[in-house]
């Protein structure tokens, strides 16, 4: 029987010449990471292993960016803990306030992940870097400690739901709808623990945020990794930013899928998930009343990346946001800060009346920069509308692209860029 | 017996012909001011006086800066019902996020306070304008509900200090030097309940933002306010933001000081305030044992204007913070923030590793985007440094200007801009 291209990848790095789905493997890892919230729980559970130094201080990386730059003392407390065992270890790859990021976006811009290799972090959209062609998935805090001790982490094989892309998006319509559209379709356990992979000639008409903004999503289906086949744009975009070695792996053409999809890119549209699951979605033409809303939040490891912030600046530029709308930008990292700076954006974005964040994960999971109180509506270009996800448990979250973000936050209501 | 500055500000705002240290009177208000933490307080007193609207809706001015973008979801709540009291009330000077900045730095920039005028804001550094001439001073909530009410507040005419000064800084001196110098001379109850005037052909040599710093600190002195003499810049001041009419009164020539101090500008030098209070100062060139650092702030209604930013901008540009310390620039107002872009110098400290917020109070007391941990130690230009004020009681602020917080996050230690 032939290999999905994420059996492949925990084949290689099993020492097996070949897996199937359900096979218990242990595989070697190329970065362990975790955040300001997860490491400290990570580090109590390594200081406790017959361990002194972590197994490569190359391949572990430590983001403070979820409750960072620090929202109160015990955040404090938390990102000092965080930077204290990076500081004892010799971390490489510890990033302070000043080069921090939105941990997903930051570390492929760091290079510290290319295709073929396999990444846990302790953080559920750690699938991110599916769109590298690499196996990256979500494991809890006492995984990333026996990581960091060992380099090394069990994993059952998952088996795969193959997505068959054609054609490419109209205008307006980006990577957020599609993967919207996806869960909507399946369901948020509709991929659970299975590999969502990406395939078809739909994949080259995907930028590589596109990409990101799919494979982070991954985990919003239940699926255990997303992943993207290795094209020129992969290897432009790692060429760019990274001087580790790559492999390419492809997917056997007997590998097996317990389902396939066929998706022309060119028939999605632009797609709401209404609250309080990222399934409960609508194409916003379908939507009938208006939904008027409170804040909007253009940003996260999900949408935070420059071409995000282009197509909200195009459409919100010489615009002005809607009396009494709340607009939250959040470039996720410095040099996306940086760039979006130079071309002008942040400017366009001030202009119109919106404010602009440091880079953090901030209002994405209620942690700070932009909570809702009771009553209140955000469209978000974040991950999760779960109840209470940003805020009150009253407060509702609308997970939308930044097109459709960005003229909702002119119109003040949810609104696709089509309306402007 | 002639009357101060001060004195006679008070005694045409109630209608007398003269007043006296001591005199209880009633004057009309020409602003009353609020935050997101004070004005909920204030709102739940006023819907208990028998009064249904404001008694000027163009006169009440709202600003959510505290704890905005709202951080966590009681802030939210707070900044909800501040919103909707603004809403309820037409109130014309209510500044939502995007327009928002911190409420010293903003009020002044909007043109909402002139020479002459009668201002209580429901917040300690509400002082600061009387650095446009203006008799402003912070009062609790009780009493905002009640200037919103009726227009009016009590006050008990307070004697005064004058500090005459002349000459004029050094290079790398400014206006924070100044007052943390006089704190350090007079101690933080030396001006206890007394109005802080100040005087003397140094006072030309100031920048308005060098006055608007020195004001705003005037409560740190135990002041009931700080007062400059309205000359040519403040008036070039008043007409570039206000349109506003002014009243510059000018003190008699026989009005009664209980102290008189003699300041030469030119023998200020670089002053920081130790931990844990604002005249607990030294000079730089006596701090004899290098004190480490963790962290550097530079923003605040103290020292987050344009000028400032241009000063820590102009010793940080090309140079890089030294390892291991989170530098943040709040740029106090939007207007600031843009400002700062297009001069360049958001792009100067982000190149240094610094991280530029979303203006906000933020981290000066304790709120978040910055927090300290136990045992961390930050140089801030902020305006008070108590026990626990921007986090753990462990913690450790050292006010300074921004030059000096500029060298310092550049050094990793409390240095003065001549050593860089």
């Amino acid at each position: 029987m032939g290999m999905t291209m994420t059996q492949k990848i925990l084949a290689a790095h099993a020492g097996l010449e070949s897996v199937k789905p359900g096979d218990l493997i242990m595989a070697d890892l190329d970065l362990v990471l975790g955040n300001d919230i997860t490491s400290p729980v990570a580090i109590n559970v390594f200081k406790n292993i017959n361990k002194e130094t972590v197994f490569d201080k190359d391949k572990v990386a430590l983001v403070p960016d979820h409750f960072a730059p620090n929202k109160d003392i015990k955040a404090a407390e938390q990102c000092k803990q965080v930077r204290c065992f990076a500081c004892e270890q010799d971390v490489t790859n510890y990033f302070e306030i000043g080069e921090m990021g939105v941990e997903h976006a930051l570390l492929p811009e760091k290079g510290l992940v290319v295709a073929g290799d396999v990444v846990i972090g302790a953080d559920s959209h750690t699938c991110t870097y599916g769109a590298l062609g690499a196996f990256s998935t979500g494991v809890g805090s006492t995984d990333m400690a026996v990581g960091m001790a060992t380099g090394k982490a069990w994993f059952k094989v998952p088996p795969a739901i193959k997505f068959n892309l054609s054609g490419a998006f109209k205008e307006g319509v980006s990577g957020k709808d599609l993967i919207l559209h996806i869960i909507g379709m399946i369901g948020v356990d509709g991929a659970l623990y299975k590999s969502m992979e990406f395939a078809g000639t739909g994949v080259s008409n995907l930028t590589m945020d596109d990409r990101f903004t799919i494979a982070n999503m991954a985990i919003e289906a239940g699926g255990k990794n997303g992943i993207f086949p290795v094209d020129d744009k992969t290897i432009e975009y790692m060429k760019e930013h990274s001087t580790k070695e790559y492999r390419a792996f492809e997917a056997d053409e007997d590998a097996e899928y317990d389902a396939v999809y066929n998706i022309n890119l060119a028939e999605i549209k632009s797609t709401v998930a209404f609250p309080h699951l990222p399934e409960n979605t609508k194409t916003v033409d379908e939507i009938t009343e208006p939904v008027k809303i409170d804040q909007v939040v253009i940003g996260s490891c999900t949408n935070g990346r420059f071409s995000d912030f282009k197509k909200a600046a195009d459409l919100m530029r010489g615009k002005h946001v809607a009396k009494g709308i709340r607009v939250l930008i959040i470039p996720a990292t410095q040099q996306i800060y940086l760039d979006c700076m130079e071309a002008g954006y942040l400017k366009d974005f001030i202009e119109a009346g919106a404010t602009v964040s440091t880079p953090t994960c901030g209002p994405c999971l209620g942690g700070h920069m932009g909570i809702l109180a009771a009553g209140e509506r955000c469209v978000s270009t974040t991950n999760r509308n779960f109840v209470g996800r940003m805020g009150h448990v009253d407060s509702e979250v609308y997970l939308a692209s930044p097109e459709v973000a960005a003229a909702s936050a002119i119109l003040g209501r949810i609104a696709g860029p089509e309306e402007l």
